[in-house]
């Protein structure tokens, strides 16, 4: 990283709260010199995990209290009447004040949009935050959205996915003109619905996009797109099948390598390509997935992370902030209607 | 087979016609000596692979001559309009008519819809046919529908795939009580949309049906479910992310293998269990898809599918027959209007 940034992080989120995120905020701060890290949330429960830390470190690392916690399951409603002094809420809201660059939570997704959408607002011409993920394929990566922030989307929304993941992959992977492509269904019958045959034609007269027109399931990961837009209803559906398929294929492996001696001994070989393999193929798992349109950066980490992939998540939250991607997107959306 | 029955089969469709069709015939009627099998297309075509074939089998494959083909790309409008004088019109007619138990096709899926809509008509109390397949699952497999016959679907039609899929299930699997999932997204902001809700709703007040609730994506190869239920447009779009992974493991896998010397060794140890692996992980392009809702048993071959897909389509239309799955479905929605 060049220069300096702070990073907002929520302590309490995630299925292990503390005990992953503060050993992971330890080792980000020991990767970039120039990062501080507030880490927000019951500073007394995550005391015990900050023995031993250099003094170099320690200087970086500040923390924040905040009382209140919101569980993973707790409804977006409840979530948004009790936010103001959460570790959610506080941690959103240093980014809003500008102490901070970037919010990093392994909380509840639900609590992290509405939460996001009202302390940090919308970008100006876009209506709603949208989830968006690498991808594994083929031939490397693609960022994938809406992956469940919007279950019933219209094509205008469509189209601002498709703005707002084209800048995100020009800014974070520095691709000059990123292929974007519109999840469809192929030979079949009637081919897309309406909403997708709409935003289509949006995405094709707006002009500013390298768009490749639609794309199939298999298509994604074959990795004909740099961007995959498609409403968070099957979007979600999407990535969870893969993640589903990922784990069936390592299973079935497990099952055929085991049939006789001769397999069992090359199963037992192949294993650590296996494990390698499986953490490449869980993209929710191993990356964060970031809510773009909002007027800040904010990362999410899978609840079920562990200090590895939170500190994913943290090297993501950095790279948006190092390429100022809400900014790239507000320039977008500003030199469009100019 | 117990007794005897009667298949008309497509001849020309698919990406092949008569090179895979008319040997997969043969092999069929092979396999079951109580089956007869009207092959129906432009009779030149396929005399030239009818070769060699065994006295008893040659009695058994009766030529139906039609003039015309209806292409891979056609679309449904036109098909429909030139349907009748088409190999697939008129093995679908033999099916209307009686002359046969059921229609197997490797054509175009969307002109299959259409001409098995108007030849065979639905039956009463379905209004759309739904497109199913046998999916991998961690425990077997399951049966996903609709996967692309319906692109917008209302809760009703979730409803009466739901029942379809668990007829479906209990005549050819014999489970007794189908596990019925409805697909839905998870942990996320809004649990759904609008349709799947209502849709869950109605399942659950049908009564008739095993339903066990929402399921996610991931859970569909947990094989959390025996029965899959979702519109055809995340259901095409779920199972070809599915394939689109496998692919992606595959090649991973090779490339993982790749990297040193010993790698290489073990990955040319592996491979013929990684072929298995990805036949296995291919549902659409290894087992045929059923249009269930139809007065008469229609089932689609993959368009690529080789002679022992094609194979398999014969193998499933043959089980469908054996259980009389359009009768069943009938007596169970006469069942529950009584």
């Amino acid at each position: 990283m060049s220069g300096f940034c702070t990073i907002a992080i929520d302590a309490m989120g995630g299925d292990f709260g503390p005990r992953v995120t503060v050993p992971a905020t330890v080792e980000a701060l020991e990767r970039y010199p120039g990062l501080t890290i507030k880490l927000v949330g019951q500073i007394d429960s995550f005391t015990p995990f900050l023995h031993n830390i250099p003094a170099s470190v320690r200087a970086r690392l500040q923390p924040v209290q905040a009382d209140g916690v919101i569980a993973m399951d707790e409804k977006p409603s409840h979530a948004l009447r009790k936010g103001q002094n959460t570790s959610l809420g506080v941690a959103l809201q240093l980014v809003a004040d500008g102490q901070a660059s970037a919010c990093v939570s392994a909380g509840n997704t639900g609590a992290l949009m509405v939460l996001g959408r009202r302390v940090l607002r919308m970008l100006e011409g876009i209506d709603r935050p949208a989830i968006v993920s690498a991808v594994p394929t083929q031939a490397g990566h693609c960022y994938m959205l809406d992956l469940g922030a919007n279950v019933d989307c219209c094509a205008e929304h469509l189209l601002q996915f498709a703005i707002m993941g084209s800048v995100m992959t020009q800014a974070v992977d520095a691709v000059a003109a990123p292929r974007v492509g519109l999840l469809n269904i192929g030979q079949e019958a009637i081919k897309g619905n309406e909403q997708v045959k709409l935003a289509s034609m949006l995405i094709s007269t707006y002009g500013r996009l390298n768009y490749i027109g639609y794309i199939e399931g298999d298509d994604i990961f074959a990795g004909k797109a740099d961007v995959v837009v498609c409403d968070g209803f099957v979007g979600n559906i999407a990535l969870k099948s893969s993640e589903g398929v990922s784990r069936l294929v390592t299973q079935r492996l497990g099952v055929a390598f085991g049939r006789t001696f001769y397999r069992r001994m090359l199963a037992w070989l192949a294993r650590p390509l296996l494990r390698e393999l499986g953490q490449q193929l869980d993209p929710a798992r191993r990356n964060g997935a970031s809510l773009l349109g909002l007027q800040g950066i904010v990362v999410k980490s899978h609840g079920g992370a562990d200090r590895a992939c939170f500190g994913y998540a943290i090297d993501e939250a950095i790279a948006e902030v190092r390429m100022d991607v809400p900014r790239r997107i507000s320039e977008q959306l500003a030199a469009s209607l100019a």
